[in-house]
């Protein structure tokens, strides 16, 4: 294992406290960061089924929030949703994750695999400290994940074989997309990525080449 | 001023000491560096034409690095062909860079903006401990510097406007490129990078923003 790619929305990034407590700045209800996230996917599909061109996670984030908004008739101006687009860029990690990256780094590769645009990884990367060696992930595929082409994209840019990077992710879809495609597999839960009632990621739901409880104890298992 | 680009060979790295040494272990004279550095611009230029289409820079080395063999009249086995083409991925950093980056890092964003491609860049990064927050350059753009589009897609991949972005480099060419399209510019002379009898790129050539003598007086100028 040479290099790993790291989904970082929920798996090492917190984004639903940190985006709730920008919500509340704006009086915006604590379900907010739940209703905008669900906006997500459905955004990501309109690119992948290729009824809209390739554009950046800001443009999609844009577009969920508007309509998010509508549903909540608030009439926000531009700026303030300028910074709630710009508050993906300015999310907190888990608590594990920055010392887990920095050992891991020592030894291996280490990179975003993230949906998230250079720009938003690179400041992501900033505020929070991760630190990467390179940002790989949907931009430079132009494609959005599960797409096969972005995980590829990540191994092509490394010059990788397949078999020597692993993806690490706390969501299974995002792991068996990846196993499909010959890489190995990491599965790093997080319970409370969706608050304390979540149903789904509790566990693995493949047979993955590691599962680790956090970043620390994945960097034991790989160092 | 958020985001340094930075030259790589020459400007962060001593290229030529590091493949003069590895030449030695080929039993290479010591002007092999730079007979191979020369096939370097024409090389480019194959593709910058539009004679190639957009290929690394590890295939272009193995080209050049073939013509100065036969040159030499040296039939190196392929294993060593490749060992030499892969000691780009392995250059040591001049005494000032490693530090002088750390520093100015603190407070802007970071990156190569090389002909090097993206796992070149991340190995040398690893090899020279060059903390890099993102991987940008030629392949990005597929296209070599002086190229427009290689500045271009850089800032544009950090969602930035070209006069908050200064390209630090040794060589004013580079500069000059990156001047006419907007960018702010910082000159850091090499004077050894060609070694003892130097002539070329020992002053500036223009009216550069910044003026440094190494990455230390430039993490001074900017941080």
């Amino acid at each position: 294992m040479r290099a790993l790619l790291f989904d970082v929305f929920g798996t090492s990034v917190d984004w639903r406290s940190s985006i709730q407590r920008l919500g509340h700045r704006f009086g915006l209800p604590d379900e907010f960061a739940d209703d905008w996230r669900a906006q997500y996917q459905p955004q990501l599909e309109t690119v992948r089924s290729g009824r809209r061109p390739w554009v950046n996670l800001d443009v999609l984030h844009r577009i969920g929030l508007d309509l998010v908004l509508a549903d909540y008739d608030r009439d926000l101006p531009e700026r303030f949703r300028r910074t709630l687009v710009q508050g993906w860029h300015e999310l907190d990690p888990w608590p594990d994750t920055v010392a887990g990256l920095t050992a891991i780094k020592r030894s291996k590769i280490i990179a975003p695999c993230s949906n998230g645009h250079i720009a938003q990884s690179v400041n992501l990367a900033k505020h929070a400290g991760l630190p990467w060696d390179a940002i790989l992930g949907a931009e430079i595929a132009r494609a959005y994940k599960p797409d096969p082409r972005v995980y590829t994209a990540a191994a092509d840019a490394l010059q990788l074989d397949h078999e020597d990077v692993c993806l690490v992710a706390a969501h299974n879809s995002d792991l068996q997309a990846a196993q499909r495609l010959g890489f190995r597999t990491a599965f790093v839960p997080r319970p409370t990525e969706h608050g304390h009632g979540q149903t789904s990621d509790l566990a693995p739901a493949g047979r993955f080449d590691i599962v680790a409880v956090n970043f620390l104890d994945l960097a034991e298992q790989v160092i």
